[in-house]
């Protein structure tokens, strides 16, 4: 058994002696850091940074670390988030019709490769109600009309607040999702869009790469924001194509690595590696 | 030594029975097939087929191929196109500033990896003079500004035409080709473009590539049409990138990602495994 | 919804007019050619082909088209298969402790991306029955001693032929298969193998691959043969993996290989893509 | 222009403080970091790192650092290695017979995409001359029989000492590299190996990848030890292959690996980013 761990992500204004002053705060409690990874860029003059340190002997106990670290994040003008590595993340999966994000993510949760709870899916449709059940998980279902989805929009939201959820996975839930669902589960909302972006945004992203005759097609996972497919991407990859696909084929073929570079996206969450900024992605190995 | 081959390079309406009288017309004359490859776009109703058969035993002369063909194209409305293995493709290479691509070409050709003549290569600038005189190929230098660029392009066709060239490559020309060059070597003039098209067409795509967020970055090599960067796609590539690359990395990163992508799209192109239709290609393996 | 087709697997020795006459028996029963794809291995003077052609309107009724073909196959002493589209397989799935080759499985299954039926799954251990349960799938457990594997591998063996299996998949099970079963189901058992082979083969792959300081990790599908990690490779795919990775994460960055490679395997099988020989696999687009 | 910078590379046993007494000698004398990366092999109990920082405002000129910072060296037990970004590496390029490599690496160096001296390319054979020539860069043959082997490697250490060379890169260098030049040049030493090592290590490894049948081929850059094909790897890549490939195909398709795979190798190691122990590499992004 690991023990358990403190995760700080921090980004600020960048100037001399953040680096230092961190791992000194560290040092003096007796810390010791299993990982420290940081990243400055220099266009935008922001620093960020992850730092991972052990628990075990650390001199101040993890409810006051927060306390304790205030005067350095102030010093540093510090926006930073502090996380535990034995707290269980609490997420919800969003879906409609397509499962084989949804049957990716419920092995991976089953087979303890993550240490996540689902406490329940959310559809628009009945569809994958039996997906949902073979895994004894609460399906939850709001239909959504141009009249009623307001109100079903914010029925989904006392749902997640009452389960304490705090990630929200889209797994090919093809509805717009509102502006305060969005403003709630700020950079906590990961969708996977079926094309490589910004190529082929919008409906039907595998007809639109059949016309325009590409020899690769992929697969992007990122923050949902307002703008839809204009969020912050966490992870992309591609899959080798030829004129031999058909539309159903790549479709078929796309499939394949929606599911993983969703999975990679959820990981990265997770564990607590992603900062966004400036509608980018700072994702540490 | 390979005996020399015929190519041919067939595309027509769907309907039964062409392969059995392509390979009839083949059998009837003592051909020995050496690679036969068809793909049928059931959508467009149209038929794709290449085919190559030693010239040893073959009992036409090579000359009389064509017209002795011709009947068999006619009964299926045939388009066709023959090659002949032995037959070097002469090519000319236009370049700007950037070396790379123009580099990994030379290679090829000085290795003999590719056989192919490069009688000249056309610039609008002199920077790469020195890169073409180190392998002892003329180069042409046509600067062009709005008022004298038809006429120098007649010239640049004139050159072309006097060394008879049959495939133009743009090697990171930076030049939007004239409409003229286009028709008169229409699905001959190949382009690489730094970017994953349709993502980022156009002007500094690596910039628009780290604005947007990226995870992973492309080249694409297609033919080129009178619509900038829309022309058919051969090929694409990618390669991954992080938060940590600056636009400086990227281009750098993206440069062999190019240069590889342009050589297998011209490869392709040089051993006639390539239709295009529809603004798509055939690729034959 | 398309109407069925037959599917032709033909391997012979090379020689003139095998595309001319096989064409022309199915242009002479009024057959409609979907595909074709053929290779010549010229070192070993070896003839592949692949051909589906629409049942509809061709002139033999389906049980009599091995009989109608047979000359054509003598003429040229083919080795054929044929299949029929709409004829499902029957697949059992073998398994020990890691689920998720399975679940990947599993979710195709239901999600009818596979069209193909699981009669049942057989595993050393219990560990994953409950995996097999939610899908309402029966398990049987052969737990294996030195003494008792002949024993169990003949239950094992009766157990496949009374549910009338036809393609065995080894998702990660980690036992060694018995010679009786290879040789009934030769070219029919397909396996995941965690390393990209012939690099590591044997146990523990991963642990060998870090000690290794490899920068790239994969996967392997084969048929399964008497020789352990031997057999004809069907498909193998790869990840990036760096310093930073331990043996755990080695592990879990390398189940998503695993589970896509296999699942293409399985699929080019299905497909009736797939023709083995000399210990390698031609595998159709 | 960027101002120039100091790179430290830094080993030593893990323990609490060290990132905390690295950065505070840069913050004392006013250094600003522009990079850090930190590795921590905890199995090994090992401390890597890379620091990066703007030798501009800086208050230990370049000459006294390694003295300004031997105590906190001694401290942690360190082994360090000192760089500045200004300071070009003069590299010897050894060759055989191919070219694709030589040519990759010359072409990035006369485009200035790499800021390092060729001062001279060694070779066994006459072969490559011309293509030296072509680049301007002294060319030295040392042909080698089993008598003369220790003679000619004497001669080319001294040559390389002459030209003060720091690095040798081996493209496509087909002899064994004696003892006395890889003691000389340990971890200096870098070669392409043309297989996915472990798999295929040795000679003629694409006919022995041909014969396996594998789905994929690759490329391996390492350092040179006494232990042929058995160095540190720093970088390796692949490329899909299938059936239809031709041994003469997987070495053409491979010779483009090569090339980037090696390119990628000697960036990393010229841009001081590659530390090697264990026969393994840490290599900062």
């Amino acid at each position: 058994m690991k023990s358990p761990s403190a995760i700080l992500l921090i980004s600020c204004p960048d100037r001399r002696g953040i680096v230092a002053a961190v791992t000194k705060f560290i040092l003096d409690h007796d810390g010791n850091i299993i990982d420290l990874e940081q990243y400055v860029d220099s266009a935008a003059n922001a620093f960020f940074m992850r730092l991972e340190w052990s628990l075990d002997g650390f001199r101040v106990p993890r409810e006051k670390i927060a306390e304790a670290f205030a005067p350095t994040g102030r010093e540093f003008d510090m926006t930073s988030a502090l996380f535990f590595s034995d707290v269980r993340s609490r997420m919800a999966v969003f879906v409609t019709r397509e499962s084989h994000c949804l049957f990716d993510i419920l092995g991976r949760v089953e087979s303890r490769e993550w240490d996540v709870e689902i406490p329940l899916i959310i559809s628009n449709r009945e569809d994958l109600r039996p997906a949902a059940e073979r895994f004894g998980i609460p399906f939850h279902v709001f239909p959504k009309t141009a009249e009623n989805k307001a109100r079903q929009e914010k029925c989904e939201i006392e749902l997640l607040a009452k389960h304490r959820v705090d990630l929200v996975v889209l797994a090919r839930y093809m509805q717009i999702v509102g502006g305060d669902l969005v403003a709630q589960y700020l950079n906590r909302i990961i969708n996977i869009h079926h094309s490589f972006l910004p190529a082929f945004a919008g409906a039907k992203p595998y007809h639109a790469a059949y016309e325009r005759g590409v020899k690769i097609i992929g697969a992007t996972s990122h923050y949902v924001t307002e703008d839809l497919d204009e969020g912050p991407i966490i992870e992309q990859d591609i899959v080798r194509v030829s004129h031999r696909e058909s539309v159903e084929e790549l479709i078929r073929r796309g499939k394949d690595v929606e599911k993983i570079v969703l999975a990679r996206a959820v990981a990265a969450h997770i564990e607590h590696r992603v900062l966004a900024y400036r509608n980018r992605t700072v994702v540490f190995a």
